[in-house]
This record gives structure tokens, C-alpha cells and sequence, in this order.
């Protein structure tokens, strides 16, 4: 426990997850460790539950995390009642369509916003923080695990933190964090950050160690999911993205080793960058948030030289190899701070090829990531905006078609907008590709038909883009027909007109 | 001239404004300094229009700008059907119906963004730019005059540039500018600016002289609009948010000085700006794109100490008595790039209050500031979104109601979406100021519902949430009626419902 504790007076402060809950009272703002059910401190929130549901006083807290957390937090604590607020990023069944049914207020925020807002006093005061670590320095610095997420300012504001000291996570991630914090505005410092592969930080979080109320030992593994695996339309999706890559290289308005990748979460994205093995692309980099199973893969074979990012987060078969093989990817990898992997400074300065996922996208490149039927959320913006806004190309993915053809996935209005066109350079389904940049809405209503749309929505669509233009507009539509796609999907059960007459008219 | 000319070969190049327009070529991509009206050259594209129809040759060009352009230049040229592509932003009213017809293809963009994609090859090569200037340095650098625009990037880009030398403009312009371009990506340098009045470039753009193919001397001033004055709801609108600015100092959220200010463009934000004359707040700071009437007043007052910005643009009545004193604020103004003005990496380190002007928001937030109707475009996203995105503090301002009461600027779902709730932390009306900071949605209509709706149709949106949220979701909505408010406007030329039962009900 030395090796683990190498601060002797905090050896002093181990209890158990219960007394650790015991500091958690009614009305708390709590903060845990966490991204993308990566480094999420789990044994205290779930002591915490049981603590409750023993004491049977009533427990209502608010949860921040760095992003989405163990399905047993979640889960576990939305089945409990006891997170009234949840932010800033979840994607747990069960806590979602508590969130829908308007049980829990979820605050859907920017990845790299959330700690900004806190150090402004703009969110409420941080009660107490929960860290997952793998270690405490002699100086009491805080070494995460296999996140660092929003950890950082936790620490910093919490009144009190709490360290859960993982020791199943591998004592080999010291050293592979580069914890930075920007300074006070208006008068802060140029970030001072300037390629993937720089450290910028500490390799611990710096906290007062007065400030360290309690440490838990615990050996809960982090509880990944399994990704649904890529399939013939994912891969046609990589190969339309895969053949732009290699065209933009070949007519030299992009260098070999393209610019710094950002890939979004999901089984569409990992399924494209899963596609970049069978390309003839080496030494590229990544400059991302979550490094999901695809990016070891590319570690390995060296198509990627280099992976920055704020999580590891891989399924639970190749978590034990990655986990066994640290030592390899010690200089292949460095995670940071959610708002370093994610700062608007950054994402522009280095130039990110930023590659998400949209639920579903409009004729003009509009694109919900979100909300299904524009009301009930999926997970949440996460990074995305962090990412689109900022990139030097900006792409989004998605299947044309969803729930076996009965949706199309391309709308002639989005039900939500999550990003504008302004946006969206780049819309890849499996259909086909369309390049937007520096097109007027009108041509990227006709582009995206072209490529994008699927075959059985192509006339019906058309025929709405026709008949919109005809009222006019930079951007026409019908508004009372905008929607309607949608509200067809919600009243028959697919988005295809069964009219027969809409197909003869063509 | 010698003066104006420092560069004695270049005194050779002075040539009319009908030959420098004949380097203008049937298909070319052109690019113009100017920025709301201000500093635009304003000769050349007007002997081009008369050059063209005297010469009776087809000529088509995209015109590429800094933001809007004075009305000679927009409007003749869009008379002339000269122009196939026009970006990033406009704002006369004849080239709009071009647009809204379909006749010009109009890419509107986020004005940061649009030097960068210029530099990375993402919208063609650009062959003229065409920039007014008071005078050319020793070495061939060119003053701008009252903008910088996208100046920079077009002289660096163009194959060949004109410079437009207006010796109306005043020549104490000199100075006053601060030109720096970014390196390239992906290794570029942080941005060395961490202070609202500090200097990190030069006084001239940069450019080969030889690219100088022509000098044409003009003395057209600068074509101003006149203001919409303020009046008795933007007074309030006013009252609301300096009431909050001054409980934020009060209550230690904010410092005296509070942040550096943007203010967007319009007669609603210009009003804004002005009631800041009447509180207490002294030595504030503005980091904006377009310095307005009141900025001036604010300077002479003290109420400022500051003010950086991309452009001067004041009215007809303010300006003689601008430039005459123009002196007087050499120390007090900088004029930037846009794409500095605007940077987000900027934006976010020095922490700005942006404050834009909503065409409509709807319950949840999102703000509509480009597209009457959904369809119809009124100007362009300019740099709302550059600022919103990235500010410490994000407020849109909107009245509660247009067209004499028979819209509602507050919707269940705004018809287009140009800012997402995420980035629209304060909304005011003249009926109060909702405060959304962490909130999640359905807390957010509760509040916009209270404090900003217009009482006539407070009853009807109440209606609509209670009915919506029956439905579930992080966002409800009842997707046939979500655009009801808009359809019932085009169809009766009121948002307002006749049904007397509506009343009844509640
Ligand atoms: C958009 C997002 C949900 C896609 O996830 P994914 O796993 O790649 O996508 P899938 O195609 O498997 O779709 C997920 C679900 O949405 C459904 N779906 C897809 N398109 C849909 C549409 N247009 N309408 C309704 N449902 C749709 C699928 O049927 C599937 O449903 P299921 O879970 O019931 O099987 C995910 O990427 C996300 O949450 N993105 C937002 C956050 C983000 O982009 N972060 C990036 C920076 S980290
Ligand atoms: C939104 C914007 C048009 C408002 O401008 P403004 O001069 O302050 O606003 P006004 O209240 O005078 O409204 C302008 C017009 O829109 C109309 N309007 C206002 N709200 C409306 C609504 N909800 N629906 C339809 N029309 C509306 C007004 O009636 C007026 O029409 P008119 O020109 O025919 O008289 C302007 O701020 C803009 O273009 N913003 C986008 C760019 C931007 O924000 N830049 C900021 C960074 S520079």
C-alpha cells in the first residue's frame, strides 16, 4: 500500500465506501471521476445507494461527472431516486428514460464547458468530489486510472474529496496523464500546447491533501460495454471516407499523414476508424476524447503514431490485453483533462478532421445527434460541438436508413438541431459522400439527395425540395410539411408514404 | 501623394478605376475589404458593373467580403447580376431577395472560419482582392482604412490585389489597426493576445508588392445607415440585463470592471450597449467585431476604457465628429482582423460577455437570428456564433413580439436554428431576463415562458409545454404543432389564436 499511498498521513484516512458515503448529505453537489465508463469512481456512489436505502432518510443529490459513468452509478442511483441533476453526459438505459420522463434534470453540456462554468461559480458550489486513482503521490497528488475527465477542477473546487484507490486498475497508467489547468480569466495564459504528443501538465492531479476526507481501496473493474460490431454499411461509410482521405492527399490539399483525428463515440465511428487498417495511411495522430478498441488496433500496426486523449475505454475483450500491454503505448498516449482534449483553442490551432455520429441529418446539413423524434435524448452533445465547431473539417456519419429502413435518417428538417450546417462540412452515409463546404444551402439540399439519401426516400424527398423551392428562401422549406416525416414514423411506424401515386408522379 | 504612396515605384501603378476593374475576369473569384459597411472598397466594383454593361460580356464572379458591404456595392452589383457567389455575410436588402429567390448562391459563415478555409484551399483560389486603404507603407504594406475585415487573407491569397487609396478617408487611421495572421496548421503557435488592448501585430497588411497591379485613387466616404433608434422596449431590455450586471457585481460573481463586452449588430444591441450610459459601471472593456455609435459615446463618457474591434461603423450624424476627433481615441480603439475579433481560442481566454440579438428563441432556448420564417434569410449567422459558442457569458437579446404584436419572437420551436440551447446561457425580452445557466430543458421553458414571453401569448405557449411534456422527453414538443405558430402567421398574418376557448380553458 506504500507504493500506492506514498503520502504516510493519508494511509491514516482508508475507510470504507460506507463512511466515505457517510460525508455525502441531502442537498449535495457531488462530483465523480469518469468518462465514457472509463476511471469512474463506483464502490462510494453505490455505498451510497445502499447507505440511503439503510438509513431510509431521503437522499437527493446532484451528480457532475466527466462524462458517462459504470451502468452500476447510473443505474444504480437513478433506480435509487436519489440524483435529482445530472450532467454534464450520460448514456445509461435506465437513467435516460428517467431523464425523459422528466424525473431527473439532465444539463446536456459541451464537454470542455462544464468545468469553465464551475470555476465561474456559474453551476453551484462543489460539495464533494469522488476520484478514482491508481495512486497518491508523497506531495498527496491524485494519479487518476484510466480517465481523467473533469477530476481536475473536482478537485480543485470540492470541499471535500474522496479517493477511491483502485487497485485492480494497472499501476502502470502513472505517468500516461498530463494534467493542466488554464488560469483565472480575463487575464489567462495562452494554452501552451502546440502537438499531440506534448505535455503541457503534472502527471497527477494536484490537490490540498487537508482537502482529502477519506480514501476507499477498492477493485471494481470499470465496466465497459460491448460495441456493436461494424457491418456492411459501416464499412461502406469508412471506404466513401477513406477514398475522400486518400484523394485530398493525392491532389495535395491534405499532407500523408492527414491532420490530427478526432473520432466520436459509438459503434459508427469506431466501425471508420476501424476502416483506416485497411488503408495505406501511417503515422497519423489523434487527437481525440475517448480512445476506443479501434485506435490500439491502429497503435499496433502503425497506422497511428500517436493517440491523445481523455479516456481509454475498451470492451471487455480487449480491455485485458491493452491493460497487460501498458508499457507498450506509455509514449503512444497521453490522457488529459476533458477540457484540454476538448478546448476550442486547441481543437482550432491543431487542425482536427473531427468524425461524429448523427442520429440523423437534413437536406441542408443540419444534424441532431440527440434527441430521437426531437424529444426524448439518446446520451447527449458530448464533445461534438466542442469538435464540429472548431475543426479544420468537420464530418458526420450516419446510416442512411435506421430501425430496419422504416426511418431515414435523412430528414427534410431535422426534429432537433444539435449542429448547424454551418458545422457540417463533410456527410457520409453509406450511400455515398457529399463535400458541403463552401455550398449555399440549395446546392447542399441537391448534394446531399445525390449521395446521402437513401433510394426509397429519394423522390420523396425531391419532390419536398421542389415544391419548398418554389416558396422561396435561402433555405426553402414547408414548414407545415418539415415534420411531417417524422410525425408519419410516430403515427404508422415508418417514414415511407404508402401513397402510390407520390412514386407515379415522378 | 507622396504621403499616401510611400513607396515611389508603386506611384506608378495609379491607374483608373475602369482599367484596374478590366483585371477582373468573367469567372473570377474576387475578394473585397469591407466590414459592416465600413472601409469597403467601394471604386472598382462599381466600374466593374458599368464596365460590364458597357462592354455588354457576360461577367459572373463570387464576391468574397469581410461582412456586409455598402449598399453601392451589394446592390449594383447584384442589380447587374454579376454576382453567382457571394459569402460570408450581407445585409442589403435588394441582394437578400436575390438571394431568397434563388439567383444568388449565399454562403453564410461563421466569420472567424472563413480565412481558414480560404487558407487551407477549402473554397477555391481566390484571383483579386480589391482593398481600401488611407496609405501604402515604405515597403508596399497596406493601411486599411475604416475595417480590416478579411483583408489580411485576401492580400496574402490574391493573385493580384488592388488597393482602392481613399483620400477622404482620414489619414490619422494610421495606427490605429493591428494586423496578424495565424501560421499554418498543424503546427501553429498559440495566438500571443491575452489582453483586450494589447498589440501583437502590425500597423500595415503585409503583402508582395508586386502583386500591386493597380492603385485607383477614390474619394467616396464610407456609406453609413442610419440607426433605428432605440425606444421604449429596447430601454427596458437594457434595464433587465444591467440590473443583472449589477446584482453579478454585487453578489461577488463578477468583478467591477465586469468582462470584456461584444455587442452584435442591429438597433436592438446598439440599444443595449447605449444604456450601459446610464449606470454606474466605469472603465469596462469591449472585445467586439463592429464598434457602433454607442461605443463612441461610451469612450467620451469613461464608462469605457477600451474598445478592440474589426470595424467603425457609425451613422451619418456620428461620423464627422468620429473622425474629426479621431485622435482622441488612437489610444482607446484597435481595429483587428476578423479572425481575431472573433477567434475562439481569444474568446475563450480573455472569458467575453457576447450579447446578440435573437430574430425569434423558442422555449427550450435555441435561437433563430438569420431566417425569417424558417425560410427567408435577414442577414447572416456573422460572428454570433463565434462569440456565442465560446463566451463566458452568452446573452441574446430579442423584443417579445415583431410586426406590431402579431408574432410572438418567443415560439414553442424556432422555425431555424442558428445557436442550440447550449450556447444561450441569458435570454431578454423587454418583459424580463431568464437566467438558464444549468438548467436542464423543461426547467428552461418554465423560465423563458415566465420571464419573457409577451402575456398575449403566454396562456397558448403554457398549453403547449403542459400538453408537450405529457408526452415525455429532455425536450417536449408536439411535432405537428412544434411550427403551428409560424404556419398560423402565413396563413392569417397573426401568431395569435382567435379561438376564444383557448382563454376559456385555463
Ligand atoms: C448519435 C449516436 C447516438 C450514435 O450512436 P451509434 O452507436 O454509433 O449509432 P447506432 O446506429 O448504433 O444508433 C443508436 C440507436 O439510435 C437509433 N437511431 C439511429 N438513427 C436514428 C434515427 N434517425 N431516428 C431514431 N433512432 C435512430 C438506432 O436504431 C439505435 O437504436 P437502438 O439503441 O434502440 O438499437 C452517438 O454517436 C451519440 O450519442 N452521439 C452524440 C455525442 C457525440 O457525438 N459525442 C462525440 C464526441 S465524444
Ligand atoms: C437578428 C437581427 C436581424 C436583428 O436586427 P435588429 O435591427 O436589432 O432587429 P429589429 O428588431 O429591428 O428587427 C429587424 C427586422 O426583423 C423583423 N423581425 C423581428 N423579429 C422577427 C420575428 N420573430 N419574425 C419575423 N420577423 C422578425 C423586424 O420586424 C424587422 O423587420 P423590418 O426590417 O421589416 O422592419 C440582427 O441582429 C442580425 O442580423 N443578427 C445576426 C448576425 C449577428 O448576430 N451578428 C452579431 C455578431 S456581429
Amino acid at each position: 500500500m506504500e507504493a500506492r499511498i506514498r503520502m504516510p498521513k493519508l494511509q491514516e484516512r482508508i475507510m470504507s465506501a460506507d463512511d466515505a458515503a457517510g460525508f455525502i448529505k441531502d442537498g449535495m453537489i457531488v462530483g465523480i471521476s469518469g468518462f465514457t465508463r472509463a476511471g469512474d469512481a463506483k464502490a462510494v456512489p453505490m455505498a451510497l445507494a445502499e447507505r440511503s436505502k439503510r438509513l431510509g432518510t431521503p437522499m437527493h443529490i446532484q451528480l457532475w461527472t466527466g462524462a458517462s459513468v459504470a451502468e452500476e452509478v447510473d443505474r444504480v442511483l437513478a433506480e435509487a431516486g436519489i440524483v435529482t441533476r445530472r450532467l454534464p453526459y450520460q448514456s445509461d438505459r435506465l437513467l435516460r428514460d428517467a431523464i425523459n420522463r422528466g424525473e431527473v434534470m439532465y444539463t446536456d453540456q459541451h464537454l470542455s464547458l462544464t468545468v469553465e462554468m464551475i470555476r465561474a461559480g456559474q453551476l453551484g458550489r462543489l460539495d464533494v468530489a469522488i476520484i478514482e486513482a491508481v495512486a497518491i503521490t508523497e506531495e498527496g497528488g491524485i494519479i487518476p486510472s484510466t480517465s481523467v475527465g473533469n477530476s481536475p477542477t473536482f478537485a480543485l473546487m470540492a470541499d471535500k474529496v474522496i479517493v477511491e484507490l483502485n487497485t485492480r486498475q494497472s499501476a502502470l497508467l502513472e505517468g500516461m496523464h498530463d494534467i493542466y489547468l488554464p488560469g483565472a480569466r480575463p487575464h489567462r495564459e495562452p494554452l501552451p500546447l502546440q502537438e499531440v504528443d506534448q505535455r503541457i501538465g503534472t502527471t497527477f492531479i494536484p490537490v490540498d491533501p487537508d482537502k482529502i476526507v477519506g480514501i476507499v481501496l477498492t477493485d471494481r473493474v470499470d465496466h465497459f460495454v460491448d460495441m456493436v460490431p461494424g457491418d456492411e454499411e459501416t464499412d461502406r461509410i469508412a471506404e466513401h471516407l477513406l477514398d475522400f482521405f486518400e484523394y485530398q492527399v493525392k491532389t495535395g490539399q491534405m499532407p500523408p499523414e492527414l491532420y490530427p483525428l478526432q473520432s466520436g463515440v459509438g459503434a459508427v465511428s469506431n466501425a471508420v476508424l476501424s476502416g483506416l487498417k485497411h488503408a495505406s495511411f501511417r503515422d497519423l495522430t489523434m487527437y481525440s476524447e475517448v480512445l476506443q478498441d479501434s485506435v490500439f488496433e491502429l497503435l499496433d500496426s502503425g497506422v497511428l503514431r500517436f493517440a491523445s486523449g481523455c479516456a481509454i475505454t475498451v470492451t471487455p475483450e480487449h480491455a485485458s490485453d491493452v491493460m497487460r500491454r501498458l508499457h507498450e503505448y506509455k509514449d503512444k498516449i497521453i490522457l488529459r483533462p476533458q477540457e484540454i482534449s476538448n478546448h476550442p483553442e486547441l481543437i482550432r490551432r491543431l487542425g482536427i478532421i473531427a468524425m461524429n455520429t448523427a442520429l440523423e441529418a437534413d437536406i441542408y446539413g443540419n444534424v441532431n445527434s440527440t434527441h430521437v423524434g426531437g424529444t426524448h435524448i439518446m446520451n447527449g452533445i458530448g464533445g461534438s460541438g466542442d469538435f464540429a465547431r472548431n475543426a479544420l473539417l468537420s464530418v458526420f456519419v450516419t446510416k442512411s436508413t435506421a430501425k430496419g429502413g422504416r426511418i431515414s435518417s435523412i430528414v427534410p428538417m431535422v426534429s432537433h438541431v444539435d449542429h448547424t450546417e454551418h458545422d457540417v462540412d463533410i456527410l457520409v452515409t453509406e450511400q455515398g459522400l457529399a463535400d458541403l463546404r463552401g455550398l449555399a444551402p440549395r446546392e447542399r439540399s441537391r448534394l446531399v439527395i445525390e449521395k446521402c439519401v437513401h433510394p426509397d426516400y429519394r423522390d420523396a424527398m425531391i419532390d419536398y425540395v421542389e415544391r419548398a423551392e418554389q416558396r422561396g428562401g435561402q433555405t426553402p422549406h414547408i414548414l407545415e410539411e418539415a415534420l411531417s416525416w417524422h410525425e408519419r414514423y410516430r403515427e404508422t411506424g415508418t417514414m415511407q408514404v404508402r401513397r402510390p401515386q407520390l412514386a407515379g408522379q415522378r
